[in-house]
This record gives structure tokens, sequence and C-alpha cells, in this order.
């Protein structure tokens, strides 16, 4: 928002993350979180509505972004190409300094479970947000509403691989290895699975 | 449960819809619901542990009907033979007396962001849940993931057709045309659209 704040938003995260780390989620409160990130408790209301949502941060751009990415793709793309296309645009929300987060926040929604319900609803708006932006591309509804499931399916295993402390590569490139193989997976769906 | 108290959960269920209905979530009370169905309301907590998961009883059914039905399934069975079999199986929780649950419930929820959330987290964990069942059948665990995903959304489809007041199909049908159509279209995913 203000200039005079600068990154504001992801201060507040970083702030939150770590202080949820330390002292849990429950014990943290919204001043401490503003005061760590050395801005003022209403800096904090003017960027998130409480202290739940500050954790939630990345879902609301990540939407966002996923929903521009598809609106943004050539006319004649398909329906994979736009997933391909959602995904490029999402990597703008993962850069490398904060890959840490994830591993951050699984600790923190992992055990609450009013966190856990919070992060569920956000992944179901997520795809419904991509479902909408498919269905203004003039895609069957039902077309649209696959193809946002897939999108979702493949940025959280994504997003989870990205995370992986272990992991060195970019988001980007992780994104598209990943609806490679979720693509092959769908051919394989109709193939009897033999056990071992 | 016991004998004495026949049908419990369900009559649970129907008194809390009928009480969200004609005064609000809120307002409802756990003394009023078990009163409403002739019950005590140490019943109601031998059923369920609080007001919010009586809205949420069938969705917890359905998990186990679910699962119960992947795992029934013949050994030869393909992935999209098991999303079958497991909506097959899913039938029993969608007789025809609970077909006007799903807009009661939808009017409840849908005013209320507590219980959209848990509605949600209940939508993520079915599919974890089909998403376990399929990976002890030896599936590779993205392929259990992804027919997961897709059962999860075929089943949404179904039932929201199967809940509308103007159907009069059974679900095990609504539910076989869904998985149809869902399967066709994921054969058109990388043919280009062209737009209108």
């Amino acid at each position: 928002m203000g200039r005079w704040e600068p990154n504001a938003r992801e201060r507040l995260v970083r702030a939150a993350l770590e202080l949820c780390a330390e002292q849990g989620y429950e014990r943290t409160t919204v001043v401490e979180i503003a005061e760590r990130a050395g801005l003022t408790r209403s800096t904090f209301f003017r960027h998130f509505p409480d202290k739940r949502e500050v954790l939630f941060a990345g879902q609301d751009i990540l939407s966002q972004l996923l929903v521009d990415g598809i609106a943004a793709a050539p006319g004649a793309a398909t329906p994979h190409e736009l997933i391909a296309a959602a995904l490029d645009a999402a990597a703008e929300a993962f850069p490398e300094r904060r890959r840490a987060f994830g591993p951050q926040l699984s600790a923190v929604i992992g055990g609450n479970s009013e966190l856990q319900e919070r992060r569920a609803l956000k992944t179901v708006r997520l795809a419904e947000a991509m479902a909408n932006a498919l269905t203004r591309r003039g895609l069957p509804e039902i077309t649209a509403g696959l193809t946002a499931q897939l999108a979702g399916f493949v940025l959280n295993r994504a997003y989870a691989r990205w995370s992986d402390p272990k992991c060195d590569r970019p988001f980007g490139e992780i994104a598209h290895r990943e609806l490679r193989e979720v693509r092959e997976t769908l051919g394989t769906l109709g193939t009897a699975v033999v056990l071992p």
C-alpha cells in the first residue's frame, strides 16, 4: 500500500511465521507480529483483517496470478496449455526467499484444526477462481471445472516439492514437470492395474 | 448405537436442518436439536462431538462407503473402474428420503463462513481418504491422488445434480452419467478450444 512501508505484507508474514514457530499460533498476537515486523498494529490491519489471514496472505495473491495467467493466455490455448499458463504466472509468488515459508506454515497449520479448515476453504476457492476464469474464456462449464481441478492438483504437488528444504530448483521448472507427469498419468487411468 | 434409538443419527440431522432453517444455525442449540428429534442431549453427544458435526454427519459415512467400495473392487479394476466402484458404494448414502437434505444444508452452510471452512476440510479429507484407499491397492502415489481427485469431482457434481429438487433419478444413475461425461471431457483437454 503506502510507499513508506516497503514489503509490509511480506514482513508481516515473515514475522508471524517466526513468532508462531517460537511461541505457538494461539499465544501470538497481532501487536507482537506488527512489532516484530517493525510496523504498527494499524498497518497490520490495513493489510489483513485478522491474525489468521496473515498466514494465508500468499493465497489471495496466488489466486490473482493464476486467474491473470489464464486470462492472458493466447486465444487458441488448449485446457492443458491454460494450466501451464496459470502455473507460469503463479511462479511469481514463489521466489527463492519464500521457499522456507511452506514448511513453517505447515508446522503452524498442522497443529490447529481451525487453520486447517481455513486452508481447505482457500484451496477450494482457488479452484473456483480458476474455473471462473476458464469459463470467462468460453470453456464449457464441465471443462472449466475439470481443468481448474487438475490445475489445483498440479499446483499443490509442485508447491509441496518446491517447499522441500532439499529442493533447489525454481518453481516454474518443478510445476512443468509435475504437469507433464499428471498428463501422462491421465492417459493411464483406463488401463488395468496389475497388483503385485 | 443402542437399539432403543432407531435411526437416532438421521433423526438428529433432520431435526438440526429443520431448526436451522426456522431460526438460523447460530440460535439453534444442541438441546433443541435433541428435543426436536425426541432424544436426549446425551444421546446427541453419543453421536456427535458438537453442534457443527451434526451437519456433516453424512460426510463420515460417505467417506467410509467410498473407501470400502474401492477396497472391495476386483483386483484388475482400472482407476476409472475404481471411481465407478466408489460411486456405486456411495449411492447407499443417498436414499430418496435424504434428497432434500442437500439444499437445506447448503442454505445453512452458505450463511456461515465457519461452516464453509469445515465443509471444505471435509471435502479435502474425503479425497485424502480415497487416495489412501487407492494407494493400499498398490496404485502409484500420483495415480492414486489423481484418481481420488477425479472421484471427488464427479461425486460433487453428481451430488449437486441429485440434490436438485427437480431431479427424480437415483444417485447411482446420475453418478455414472457424470463419470462418463468427465471421462469424455478428459479426452478433450489437449485439444484447442476455439473461442466464439
